[in-house]
């Protein structure tokens, strides 16, 4: 397997840091976002959405967006699990991912591609251009603050995102919390149970990555 | 177990869809969001995120987020395979779902919900509100309109969306089509595959719930 990744792009961080959950080593392939490289025509055949990550299989299948490459790779390698272990845990873990994903992630993105000087004409991942609207930007801002707040409410009721267990949404939360720098939001001081939590989920070994 | 459902929510639609597939018979209670009704206390019990659709299970289980429903539902009820029937189909199948929702389903409702009346101060789904921003309902329609080439481009390689079987990820193209009624875009007549795929998903008797 080869994984098409870039150091500083948060989706695909989310897949690093699952693969380090795995205990897995997967070579990878660095493609530099900060010069539009995933614009130019070799990158494209393999992702045509030109996006980051893009997992190559041995057989040459290629599988992008985080999340199908992440249950893929909770597929082929069951342990530990990350993703549930049965289907009702399953079921809760995607849909409070998808809840991060949807009013966080998706938050701070807005927020970011929508105000920085880097991403001008660039305000959605893909290979078309669009330009910025700074409404969007403090709409983003917003949500944001938000999600911090349905994540202190959540985790003063469960150990971790999706239940007891560290799973696949405790990944894309804290990649989300960390992405959040690029719009200088971060984790209140009246936040307790999000300051514990992040503690604990950025205290791992595979958050380094 | 027993859906909570709008008969007009896109998302809910995806739902139904992939339950009549299944040839199942799920109990459904109507959530009226023509008049708010997911932001009464009571829904918000059920979904404090103030969404449809939420499943509830004979155990009292709640389950929201439609692709989390579905793939609930594909586990307890496996025949017939609508999320791929290996680890390999079943990533492509997800990669394509993503890819839809992402680049499609997103567009029209950006631009839907940054333009109709109804939806003024409601630009987002979810418990609070935003005020629409008419850019964005621009940026929506020039989205979808590079997501039908990007389906009328695939659907020429391609007998479904997400392979040669049909799968969740054509559920969520038709209902993206349908959905994009609502900012008066469609199919062009210079894209017979799309048109061809269209109407045979269309076709299928689950595409009229």
């Amino acid at each position: 397997m080869q994984l098409y990744d870039f150091k500083m792009a948060p989706n695909a961080r989310r897949v690093r840091v699952f693969v380090a959950e795995k205990g897995l080593a997967i070579p990878s392939v660095e493609v530099d976002l900060g010069s539009r490289a995933q614009l130019n025509e070799d990158y494209r055949r393999i992702n045509p959405m030109a996006e980051v990550p893009a997992l190559v299989l041995d057989d040459g299948t290629i599988i992008t967006e985080s999340t199908a490459i992440c249950r893929y790779l909770e597929e082929v390698y069951p342990d530990p699990p990350l993703c549930g272990r049965n289907p009702l845990e399953r079921a809760q873990v995607m849909m409070w991912d998808r809840r991060v994903e949807q009013h966080g992630f998706a938050a701070v993105a807005e927020g970011f591609r929508n105000s920085s000087p880097f991403f001008k004409d660039r305000s959605v991942t893909g290979a078309a251009d669009f330009a910025q609207i700074p409404e969007l930007a403090e709409r983003g801002k917003a949500r944001f603050a938000n999600f911090l707040a349905l994540m202190e409410q959540r985790l003063g009721e469960s150990e971790h995102v999706a239940g007891e267990r560290y799973s696949i949404a405790d990944i894309t939360a804290m990649v989300t919390i960390d992405f959040a720098r690029t719009i200088r939001a971060k984790i209140g001081e009246d936040q307790p149970n999000l300051q514990r939590w992040y503690a604990a989920v950025s205290g791992r070994p595979s958050a380094q990555v």
